[in-house]
């Protein structure tokens, strides 16, 4: 008889994050736990909602972030599960509230929340896990962390509006689209890595991990803008084309315009208004992102970015979990979900 | 020449509000400060979209409840302020919210901002005011009143979902009403009243003044629930009949079913499922609702969580503050907006 083994190949960067995971099985089966207690409520909605979509798949990129940022600097406590677990409840929040604002039903490969609780419950229930990501944070008891946190919070939200004023705008410059996603998604993980640091008492590595987390979290982002124009939806958990369909204005289109002879400009003018959109635009768009090397161009881009991130970690204590995080920059790249 | 004078008069209620206001100018100008300054963003639909529901004649309830109650048990300083501003945002987002998962139209008489802006920029301006708020509590560096805050949040969506949860429910409990309504309104003017205290150094009046804080929060409610089933849309802000449209069991509708006979029973029965509504049902319900008293003793619930309210200041000291803290929970029975 032989015992079931999960396969593992040292190049599969899926195996990475699974031993990632095993790494910090410790730290992270508190922070799950925290996830778990913390999402409880006597309102049925509420533990059934979040529990699907916190237990949905979701790599805890974020949560693994502060737990590691905080290893390399010293020891972790319960002031580090709770930041964890805090910074996850702000993400599932903002993934909540992102599917009723995007309309999207696919999520992680699942039916959206939405989808099968209703636009109503999303919303309330986004805010009653962004309400207890607050209280998971006063538990720390340290107000620094606390302003860095709210604040990291006002940003992601003002990412999101910045985005939604930008969805369609043809001429969107890169560095209105860096903005967006600096605020909308990077802030968290540098508030993440920044947070870690701290409730390990690592003051003087603050500012170094947070510069690893915002590149992390521009690479990761600029790879997820990417994977929306490749891959096909039987594989990956995020539906391609949802941006596409959305009007949202990413890198790889900004480069694919911008390469474009006065036809291509046109084909993207009109798709970015998504009232005008057919049937077949997206295969199309997918084409012209490969053909003028926009896809590469954008792959770059989140390789400079993941390289930013893992020389943030140069003035570090090089020990095992610097190295986690340089290979967590790697892994943001190769993913493929 | 004679100088405009707003008329005023003793027994009227809204003249009340407008002393109060004045009698707390200073602490008052300083929350509208921040209501203005926390508000501001480079992402222009940010403050257009808060600025328009901020000023939209709300009454400032609950930074009122906040700046009185410290002012009755201490001194107010930016630490009051800010809390003051606090509870307004977290309000404000609230409402941003609720319209959206209400679909109502109107809010404080003015077009509903969903309607202007759209249902995405309502969520996510919510969120961007609820992580203001954290950032503005913070300030106070208080971590007890951060805790109270932030769990007062999580109660209030809480009590949203647990009201969504049973909208259409036709034998829902006065009990379960009372305690959707502790939790949707009463517990953040409980908190505001709580914090109030606690920035003002009255720690040892906090309890009684979140006692009265709770206890005017019900009565408040209880009148707004009533509101919805008097009065005419041409002079109310709450469009009448909104809770009644979307099928919103409320204490008014509690008692007149209760005391209904089986033809009236099968009414409420019907048109508790909103799909089941016609044009003349509103009309019918509120004919019920006067005819069986429901009218009246839904008042009288409310009057008595007032008299709740007032007594528990009976331990605080007696000043202006307490006197006015007073007379404001009668003006929540009395007005009619």
């Amino acid at each position: 008889m032989t015992a079931t083994v999960k396969p593992r190949s040292e190049g599969d960067s899926e195996t990475f994050i699974d031993r990632l995971q095993e790494d910090l099985s410790e730290d992270l089966g508190a922070t799950e736990a925290l996830l778990h207690t913390r999402a409880a409520s006597p309102v049925a909605v509420i533990p059934n909602l979040s529990g699907y979509i916190v237990s949905a798949g979701g790599k805890r990129l974020r949560p693994l972030v502060t737990l590691a940022a905080a290893r390399a600097v010293g020891e972790t406590s319960h002031g580090t599960h709770a930041l964890a677990a805090a910074v996850e409840f702000i993400h599932t929040a903002t993934l909540l509230h992102d599917d009723v604002v995007d309309e999207s039903d696919l999520r992680r490969g699942k039916k959206a929340a939405k989808n099968l609780w209703g636009n109503s419950a999303s919303i309330l229930v986004g805010d009653f896990l962004f309400a207890r990501a607050f209280t998971l944070m006063v538990e720390t008891g340290n107000l620094e962390i606390l302003d860095i946190l709210s604040q990291a919070a006002s940003i992601i939200a003002e990412g999101e509006v910045r985005q939604l004023a930008a969805a369609g705008r043809r001429d969107l410059p890169t560095e209105e689209y860096l903005a967006i996603i600096e605020a909308k998604t990077a802030a968290l993980f540098e508030a993440s890595a920044r947070a870690g640091a701290l409730s390990a008492g690592g003051a003087e590595h603050a500012e170094a991990l947070a510069a690893y987390g915002r590149n992390l979290g521009l690479a990761f982002q600029i790879v997820d803008d990417a994977l929306d124009y490749g891959g096909t939806t039987s594989v990956i958990g995020k539906s391609v084309g949802d941006d596409f369909r959305e009007g949202k204005v990413t890198l790889p289109v900004i480069i694919a315009r911008r390469r474009g002879d006065a036809e291509d400009i046109a084909f993207w003018d009109r798709v970015l208004d998504v009232d005008q959109q057919r049937e077949s635009d997206l295969a199309h768009a997918i084409h012209l992102i490969r053909s003028t090397g926009a896809a590469d161009a954008t792959a770059a881009e989140a390789r400079a970015y993941a390289e930013l991130a893992k020389a943030a970690l140069n003035t570090l204590p090089q020990n095992t979990w610097t190295r986690a995080l340089r290979q967590l920059a790697d892994f943001c790249l190769n993913r493929v979900n």
